[in-house]
């Protein structure tokens, strides 16, 4: 889905701990951020289990419908890591060993003189045809196949990976962003903001109420990725209409 | 979809802010955990915009497929705010006036002597037939209709919320979960977890590294809801079959 040549991207997070709320996810943020600096629309997260049918389903539903489709966890060496094997069966490619892969977990566990075992053996594994996405914390590869890209779900990892992402886009765009803070409540500004919101196209404005048990006020943010002109009048705009008021 | 009487929830996130990175969201997390605790499944999260279009349709779509669908965000009084109106047209309800949430709202807008202007009479808005979810942090309520159940987005809001929804559970199961910490490398153990995955049905086995940099061992999760005899025989096994092989 291209528009104005932005590129839009949906993020599946695969992982029971997430769900049980055993494990504080903190991959979404930081993928979010990293894609807002590219300029690429994050326009869809979704958090499901491990469970095969559930990841291929998802996986054939979202990449018909997003530019990018990345997914964080279960990709490491045991029983409950069936993300590879998950999405070969979703773009209908054979599950089985790259080269590429076998030779950097080779590497990397010769470096840190540890055994190559079968179970980590099966981190090579995945569909017939993908790009590896490297990594240096873990040795362990991500992949590329389609429009999908597999990483890992430790937060270090994923950070790594992401940067192999980011490296990867040819044509990175800008979001342009900025912001107004006010003591006022947002019921105040609230006729300020729609008037905005109606006169200025292309131009995103979210208000967020500062509260800590009291409402303190209101951050009022101003973006837009196909026209920075228009979001710097409607910055203009909100502040001359907000000193009006005070 | 009950099975053992076991039931299922997802989660809506709703805010631009989540998707841009700007804010980190505390939310998941916490619901996840009140959720496992009361024995109900979180089965699914998603994270999407605020554009009326998505929210309707990722509404129709899960209100069929779980027990319990529960919503953060959009319930403020800015032009941004459309979660309750986008629900009303999701369930093909009046979009109207509450009368006793436009009651829970003179009261709190006269205890803390401030207006109840146009924009803050908008949070009593909401489907008609709507239950309220009572707060008393910001004392605009959250609203349950059919088998939604929608909540602010301000986390101490969410948690005042969680509470009320918690109290209305009459049923509340409980989920058996233990865990094994180990410095053996989930390489070394995934053997072990495949033979307990196999033959201990109804539990649930996650395996989990801990990492600062290099892999320090593994967390091994066994959790049960319909079988607790079963994750204690499996906690068992593989505890015994650990020990054999340090």
């Amino acid at each position: 889905m291209v528009k104005n040549n932005i590129k839009n991207a949906c993020l599946v997070v695969i992982g029971n701990e997430i769900l049980t709320g055993r494990t504080q996810d903190k991959n979404i943020n930081h993928i979010a951020k990293e894609l807002f600096k590219v300029g690429i629309l994050l326009n869809y997260v979704c958090v499901i289990p491990d469970i095969q049918k559930t990841i291929v389903k998802e996986i054939r539903r979202l990449k018909k419908d997003f530019d990018y489709v990345i997914t964080t966890g279960g990709i490491g060496p045991t029983h409950d890591d069936i993300t590879a094997e998950s999405i070969s069966f979703a773009v209908k490619r054979e599950y089985k060993l790259h080269q590429g892969a076998f030779k950097e977990l080779i590497k990397y566990y010769k470096k840190i003189k540890s055994e190559l075992t079968d179970a980590r053996k099966k981190m090579a594994y995945m569909p017939s045809g993908s790009k590896l996405i490297k990594n240096k914390v873990s040795g362990a590869p991500g992949f590329n196949i389609e429009n999908i890209y597999v990483f890992a779900g430790i937060p270090s990892i994923v950070e790594a990976m992401m940067r192999e992402f980011v490296k990867s886009i040819k044509n990175k765009n800008k979001f342009y962003s900025s912001s107004i803070t006010t003591k006022l409540f947002e019921s105040k500004i609230a006729n300020i903001l729609a008037i905005a919101e109606k006169n200025f196209t292309d131009v995103s404005i979210g208000s967020y109420p500062i509260f800590d048990g009291k409402p303190r006020g209101v951050e009022i943010v101003i973006s837009s990725l196909a026209n920075k002109k228009n979001a710097q009048k409607a910055k203009k705009f909100i502040q001359t209409e907000i000193n009006n008021i005070i």
